[in-house]
C-alpha cells in the first residue's frame, strides 16, 4: 500500500476520456443510437412474492385489511420513437448506469457524465492496482493502492445480495453474473465484547441466550404467572406452548426444564470412540448481558436483509458493473467529467462539466442524476424550485469505513476455529470481520477487517492509513491472536472512508423516519423539478445503501419519464429507516 | 425409473469380479503391496477445537471442571513392517475403506471384500443409470434404475457434512474432493402444517415464534414476576435484559414491547419508491402452537450437527468414496463377495463368502468388520464369545426413505418462492423436501422429496415405488402445487428404503441412551472378538449415521490393532442418542 499526501485535484484520472468541445448539444448533433433488437432489457418481476398466500390467509385470519396483490407494472406498450430526445445521466453508479440502459431501450439519446475514472459509485472491488483516494478535512487527500496478490479481491461497497432483492438477481442471471452463495453467519463466527475479554463462538452466545430466555419463560407459565397473558390459549395450548419452549430454548427435561447448557453451542469435549455429544456448561445469564452483544449487530443475521439464502457475485461485486456498462454502447459513458453546473432553462436543461482540464457543456430535454444528494447541493445550480434546492440540501449521507486484509493463511479455516464465511462481530472501533465467502480450503485470502458507522467511522476515518491498518489489527486480534502477525495477516492492508472519497459523501443515505422534514425531501425528490431534472438511485428508494433500491429508482424514474401522465408521483409521509437497513 | 419383481438374488450385478478359488489364504501367498511414500495417510488433527478457550474459562468461572484438553493422539512412531500379516477388511463402506487404507500404511496385507457391486454403502449417490435394488418383505425384490437426466445426481445417503466434522473434512480437503456450502436453511424455506392448509415460510414460523416468546417473557419480567428467578441479576442487568429481549424478538416500543409483527418475518408489501419495509401481521401464538412445527424438526438447523457452514462435495457424496478407493491400491476390493461364514479360529479368522456363484474363504490375522451389524448377525459365525454374539444380536439398525426428484424448472427459486437450498418441512410421510445447493439459476435441478424415519419410513417402504411417488408428490404439493404437475416434477423419481437394501439393515444404527443393555453391547464391540475380529463404522461411533464416526471409528480400529498394549479398550456407560443425531 502506497499512502500520499498530495494536493487534491481529480482524484482517480483514467484512461477513457473524450475530449469535448465547450457547449456541445449532445442531442440533436449525434444521431440516436441503434437500439440492440430483443426483449426489452428491463424484465418486469411478474411477483415480488415478499407477501406470501400465508401472510394474506394469517390478514384475513387476523382481521387485518388484505394485501395489496401490488404486482409490478408490466410493460405492454410497444416500444416508442423518440427521436432526438435526449437525456442526460449524471453519474455511473448502478442507478445511474440501469437508467441509462433502459432510456436507451426507450428510445432516447442517452449520455452519461462520470466524475471518477471508473463506473460503479460504491460498487467497487479493490484488487491488485486498485487506487482509493480519499479527500481529507484538512484539505490534502491520500491515495493507497491495493497490492493484493493477483486473483485476490474484496468489495469495499456492496458485498451480497439478499435473496428477495429480485430486481439485482434477475440482473445477475440475465445478463451472466455468476453468483455464489454469501454466508452470513456461521455458528463458528466469533464475539469479542465482555467474558473476561475471551472471544466467544456465535453458537454459545446465540443459543446459551436462547436457552435462558425459553427457561425463564418455562417457568413463568409453568408457575402460573402469565396466566392473565395466556388466557388466548386453553389448557391444552398452554401445554404445548411449554413443549414449545422446551424444544426452542433445548431445556433439561431432567432438569425441572432448567437450561443447563445444550450441545447447540458446541460439545464439552472433542468426541472420541467413547466420549460422547455433551453440551458444554453454559455462559451465565448475567455475563451474557454484560457483554451487551445484542447492542453490536449480533443480531443482523435474523433480520430479513441478511437471511440466507443471500448470493456475492463470483470475483467481486463489480462484475455487476461490468454487466451494467456492457449493456451500453461504446461511448455512452464519458470519465473523469465532474459537473459544475446545472441550469435548468425553459424546457431544457444545460449541464456543465470538467473534462480534461476543460469546461464542456450540453443542453439537454431531460436530466437524471444519480449523483449523490449532498454532493448535487454543492453544484451551482439555477432555474431549480425553491422545493427542490431545499430537499437536496436537507439530504445528508452516513460515515463509513472498511479495512481489508490479504492472509497468506486462512488461519480461521483450521481446527481452532472452523469458521468458513460470515461475520465475527466486536464491540470495539472495527465493528466487525469477514471471512471470505469464496476460495474455501484454499491458501490465501481477503478478510473485511472492519466496517463500521457513526463515530467509530469519523473517528477511524480521520487517521491516516496506516494508522487505520495498525488500529483495525489489534482490534481485530482480540478475536484472533492470529492477526498480530504480520506474516499471516499482511501489511499490505486498503482501507477506504466512504465519508471522504471524492463524489460519494457517505456510504449511503441518511433517511430518519422520525423526522417528518425527511418526508417532504423524499417526496420532492420522487417527481423530476421543472419536469426535467429526476433524481435516481437507492438514495431515493426504500432501500437505502442497497443495489436493489438503485434499480428500483432507475425503474421509478424511467416510468415517470416514459409515461408522465400515467401516474401522479407519490407523497410519503415517513421515510426509511436508514439506520435499520444500513447495509 | 423402471421397478421389476423379480426372485432375490445378488442385488447389483457388477463389472469388477475377480473369480478366486476356495480357501486361498490371502496373506501368505500374495507380496505386501508396496506402500506409497510420502505422510502417513492419516494425519491426525492438531485439535479438535470444538472446546473453545471460551467454554473452558466459562467453566472455570463457573468452578465447572477443567475441560480434558484431550488432543487426538499423534502418532509420531516409525512406520512398523508387518510381513505377511493379513487382514480382512469386510464391507467397503465409509469405515472399511479408511481402515483398509491406514492399515495399508501400516505394513498389513489388505484386502476387502464387498457384498454389493459397488462401493460406499450408505454413501450412494444416483446417477442416470444408477440402479436402486430392494428386498421385499414379501421375498422378492425391485429394482429401479434412475433415469435423471445426464448431469443430475442426487445423494440416497449422507447429503452434508457439518464444518466440525473435521475428519472428512480434512479428507477431502488432503484428497482434492472439492467442496462446496450446502445449505440448511433458508428462511424463504416452507412449513407444511397447520395454518388451514397454507404453507407458511420459515421465516416467519421462526420469528414469530421468537417475537411472542420474547413478548410473553419481556411482560412477565416487566410486571415483576419473575423477581426471585432473576435474584442473581442487579437492577441494571434486569433492565439490560429487557432491551436484549427486545432485539431478540424484535418487540414493538410502540406498543408497550408486545410483538406487533417483525420484518424478520418478510415484508407486508413488496416496497416500491414510496412503499417501505413493514412487519407483516404476526402469526397468532395459538396458531402457530396448533402447527406443532418444533415437533417436526423445524429446529434441526439450530442444532449443532445442522449449523452453518455445511458442505457438500461438488458432483455428489460419492466424490468421497472415489477418493476413498483412489487412495487403495487396484485390486484389494473384491465386489460382489458376501460374506457366507465367519470362524475365529486359535490364532486366525477364516473367512468364506461367495464370489461369482462360488464359495471362496481366506484365513487371515485379523478381520475388521464394517457389516452393518444386524446383516453380520446373519452370517453364519463359530469361535466367538458370547459376550459377543450377544452384542451383535442386540444391535438394531433404524429404518428411512427418501424420495428424489428431477424437475425441469428449478420453480422453487423463481420470484414467488425465492428458495435457494435448504429444507423445507412438513407434518406428514415425506417429513421434508431438499431444494438443491447447487447448480442455481439453471434450467433443472433435483430434489429430495421424501426423507423420513420410523413407522412413516415402514409405511412409505411398504409401498411398491410407483405408489412412493405418488405419495410423495401429493404430500409435496402441500409446499408446491407445482408438485401436481408433471412436465415440471417430472415422472422418473426415484426412491429408496434403506432398510430394504441388501447388506444395509438400515439407515443407521439405533442407540438409546436409556438402555443399559445398549452400553454393554457397544462397549464390547469396542474390542476385538478374541483379539482378533473388529467392528468398524458409524455404527460403533459417537456419531451413528455420519461419516465423521466411521472415520473415527476406523482410526479408533487401526490404533487398536497396530498398539495393542497401548490402551485398554474403553467402557461405555450410555450410548449415543441415535435419534437426536439421526443424519
Amino acid at each position: 500500500m502506497s499512502t500520499t499526501d498530495k494536493p487534491s485535484e481529480d482524484p482517480t484520472p483514467g484512461e477513457a476520456v473524450t475530449s469535448a468541445p465547450d457547449a456541445t448539444p449532445i442531442g440533436p448533433v449525434e444521431p440516436v443510437e441503434p437500439v440492440a433488437a430483443g426483449p426489452s432489457r428491463r424484465r418486469f418481476l411478474s411477483a415480488l412474492g415478499a407477501v406470501t398466500a400465508s401472510s394474506a390467509l394469517l390478514q384475513s385470519m387476523t382481521g387485518a385489511a388484505p394485501v395489496e396483490a401490488a404486482p409490478l407494472r408490466r410493460r405492454n406498450t410497444p416500444r416508442k420513437v423518440r427521436n432526438g430526445e435526449t437525456v442526460l445521466v449524471l453519474g455511473a453508479g448502478v442507478g445511474g448506469l440501469s437508467a441509462a440502459a433502459q432510456l436507451l431501450d426507450e428510445g432516447y439519446d442517452v449520455k452519461v457524465l462520470e466524475a471518477l475514472g471508473r463506473p460503479g459509485g460504491r460498487n467497487f472491488t479493490a484488487r491488485n492496482g486498485t487506487k482509493v483516494v480519499e479527500v481529507l478535512k484538512g484539505g490534502g487527500s491520500t491515495e493507497q493502492e491495493c497490492t493484493f496478490d493477483k486473483g485476490l479481491y474484496l468489495n469495499l461497497g456492496p458485498g451480497r445480495i439478499p435473496y428477495h432483492h429480485r430486481r439485482v438477481i434477475e440482473f445477475c442471471t440475465r445478463t451472466g453474473v455468476a453468483l455464489e452463495p454469501y454466508i452470513m453467519e456461521s455458528t463458528a463466527n466469533r464475539w469479542a465484547g465482555g467474558f473476561d475479554s475471551v472471544a466467544q463462538t456465535n453458537r454459545g452466545v446465540a443459543n446459551d441466550t436462547r436457552g435462558h430466555v425459553a427457561a425463564l419463560l418455562h417457568q413463568a407459565i409453568r408457575k402460573g404467572k402469565l396466566a392473565n397473558e395466556l388466557s388466548l390459549l386453553d389448557a391444552g395450548q398452554q401445554k404445548r406452548l411449554l413443549e414449545l419452549l422446551v424444544k426452542f430454548g433445548d431445556l433439561d427435561r431432567g432438569h425441572n426444564y432448567a437450561y443447563t447448557g445444550s450441545t447447540r453451542s458446541g460439545y464439552r469435549k472433542p468426541l472420541a470412540v467413547d466420549i460422547f455429544p455433551e453440551p458444554p456448561p453454559p455462559a451465565p445469564l448475567a455475563e451474557l448481558i454484560d457483554a451487551g452483544f445484542w447492542d453490536h449487530q449480533f443480531y443482523n443475521p435474523v433480520d430479513f436483509l441478511w437471511q440466507g439464502t443471500m448470493f456475492q457475485p463470483v470475483g467481486g461485486m463489480d462484475k455487476i458493473v461490468d454487466a451494467l456498462v456492457a449493456e451500453l454502447p461504446d461511448g455512452v459513458i464519458t470519465y473523469n467529467a465532474p459537473v459544475t453546473a446545472i441550469d435548468i432553462l425553459d424546457d431544457r436543461v444545460r449541464v456543465t462539466w470538467k473534462e480534461v482540464g476543460q469546461t464542456a457543456s450540453a443542453e439537454v430535454q431531460h436530466v437524471v442524476s444519480n449523483i449523490p444528494v449532498p454532493v448535487l447541493a454543492g453544484i451551482r445550480k439555477t432555474g431549480f424550485s425553491s422545493n427542490y434546492l431545499k430537499a437536496i440540501g436537507f439530504v445528508q449521507f452516513d460515515p463509513s469505513c472498511k479495512v481489508g486484509w490479504q492472509a497468506d493463511k486462512r488461519f480461521w479455516e483450521n481446527d481452532e476455529y472452523q469458521i468458513y464465511g460470515g461475520i465475527s462481530w466486536t464491540n470495539d472501533i472495527i465493528n466487525q470481520v469477514w471471512y471470505p465467502s469464496n476460495d474455501y480450503f484454499t491458501g490465501k485470502g481477503t478478510m473485511t477487517g472492519a466496517y463500521n458507522f457513526d463515530a467509530d467511522a469519523i473517528k477511524l476515518g480521520d487517521m491516516a492509513p496506516p494508522d487505520r491498518l495498525e488500529v483495525a489489527r489489534e482490534s481485530a486480534a482480540r478475536l484472533h491472536p492470529e492477526f498480530a502477525d504480520k506474516t499471516v495477516v499482511l501489511p499490505n492492508g486498503l482501507s477506504i472512508a466512504w465519508h471522504q472519497v471524492p463524489y460519494q459523501a457517505g456510504v449511503s443515505v441518511h433517511w430518519n423516519p422520525a423526522d417528518p422534514d425527511a418526508a417532504v425531501a423524499y417526496s420532492t425528490m420522487l417527481s423530476p423539478d421543472q419536469g426535467l431534472f429526476y433524481v435516481v438511485g437507492d438514495q431515493v428508494s426504500p432501500l437505502p445503501g442497497w443495489q436493489e433500491g438503485a434499480l428500483m429508482s432507475a425503474e421509478y424514474v424511467v416510468d415517470l419519464m416514459t409515461d408522465p401522465e400515467r401516474r401522479e408521483p407519490p407523497v410519503v409521509h415517513r421515510v426509511p429507516d436508514s439506520r435499520a437497513m444500513r447495509p
